[in-house]
């Protein structure tokens, strides 16, 4: 009975904390906001098992769904399959790997960044879940070689600086992760920025990577 | 005063189990999870009161929408209308009444059914709720015939078992009704099985039958 | 700590009376429940800054989306964005302002009305919501002379009469909010309303007015 208890009330903080998240804080990477995805940047979509010709043929017969496009991990999500996923395995410290690019409608100083998975306990596969995510800004001109980045990050592409490195746990009892910074704009004195990278390192065992949702928290420039 | 307190205190808990529900267990019948209606077994979709040519018209004036596909029943719901609606009258004991049959894209263990319909006092029609309801499986060859299956369902097709009947309750405290099946596969011997359909023996009074959401909890094969 | 406890307990307290709102009330506005946008008495939508030119070519290039309709006033939302936006000014006491008109599909007795904004914690531009509102009813015939309607209204329509004014306060601790209208039809001994208006008098400080959701509840004739 106790168990049960510690479970419900578990289940109703996290319940309260996600709601109050939403509710109570800007996400710069909603659409709404003005957000959207850099195709350049951004890694390829994942299409699913077999041959190509296999997956028209199924696709034909309404046996499957088109795959949903990236701009699907910076939406609200309800269900199984509400993701992105792309077809790049994780890339530690480097480029080609799995990876997100969102470019703001204006610069913003951010501050945290929230990953979303489906739990694993409703998921039949969890092993497609991000674990080590790395978030890139692209910084302007002369100011890119003397920014501090996040010294655990990898290589990045020029222009580009680390503000941090954070972990996905299927494994905690909420699905809705924030992690702080390591580094911030403001405090590095440099402008605020408009384009942002989200990379993902390693994740959970699969070699496709799948995100429910992203979302950016920080101040207005 | 007590009454509010209890009312509260009873939508909070309902709250927290739905939330729970949805977060702690995989649903099969869920379209990111590979399920997809078989339009063979299933009965036709309803398209309102009038004549064709009155809905045509309708619905060329942009007075009406066209009728959710049954898929919708597999499908998150937020408002009312969110539903799939059949024209057919549920059918006790036999074929050709209301049913929704849904293949899964990995064969399964079923063990528990979640039926959901919009809360009666945010309904302008609670009449369309179902009342009644099967859940029928698609057992292969020789197995059919030794298969002991929920002696209180009607007459089914052949090589389906009925699995078990359960009865959704309008007038309970809890919109979202989670029921246990009479009988499980794993327990009877038998494999598990990919092809379902769920029959609406009667439902609260009106010739049609409108289903907001089905959901299917069991064990990976 | 106190502090953090006060508000986890506001946050908990809204949740519980958001959610009972939902399921125990009929919302008359609901697109499931026929109701329709009335485009002839329904002010233009807001397209967003800059030259026609100008947009069509962000447009084009998939930088801006295209804007959402009336209907997106009476639908659920998620996210920053999922609301209409008018591109009239607020027009307190008068005609050509900021509106949106509502048939519904059948007649009923208003009671309250609830509007709905993203909170302003969680919004990049608070300044486009609400505030002072009145809800309008076409009244047929003879009786539209003699119906009181509520005294503090501006002048409107030949055949209309206003049932009520209230102000969404965009600093309230809750984001939904629930208005009861000054007079019902029923109480006046007028029979039941089926064609409805939603006037912004005033917002909080921009020339456009978004509406996330407005609900009507009431009784059915
Ligand atoms: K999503
Ligand atoms: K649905
Ligand atoms: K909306």
């Amino acid at each position: 009975f106790l168990d049960q208890l510690r479970l419900e009330s578990l289940a109703l903080s996290n319940l309260v904390a996600n709601q109050q998240l939403t509710l109570s804080t800007v996400n710069w990477f909603a659409v709404g906001n003005g957000a959207i995805i850099n195709p350049y940047r951004t890694s390829p979509t994942y299409h699913g098992q077999g041959s190509r010709l296999w997956r028209w043929a199924r696709y034909m017969m309404a046996l499957q769904r088109a795959p949903n496009p990236p701009v699907t991990a910076l939406e609200h999500w309800n269900d199984a399959g509400d993701c992105w996923c792309t077809a790049m395995a994780p890339s530690p410290g480097g480029d080609g790997g799995a990876q997100l690019a969102v470019d703001l409608q204006r610069p913003v100083y951010p501050k945290r960044v929230t990953v979303e998975h489906l739990p694993k306990a409703a998921s039949i596969e969890i092993r497609s879940a991000p674990r080590e995510m790395e978030l890139w800004v692209r910084v302007s001109g002369a100011s890119q070689d003397s920014t501090p980045h996040a010294s655990t990050c990898g290589a990045g592409p020029r222009g580009w600086t680390c503000l941090g490195r954070f972990s996905y746990n299927v494994h905690a009892s909420n699905h809705v992760q924030t992690f702080n910074l390591d580094v911030d704009l403001e405090s590095m004195g440099v402008g605020p920025a408009t384009n942002y990278m989200v990379r993902v390192d390693s994740n959970w065992g699969l070699p496709h990577t799948c995100l429910y949702r992203l979302r950016l928290h920080g101040d207005a420039a």
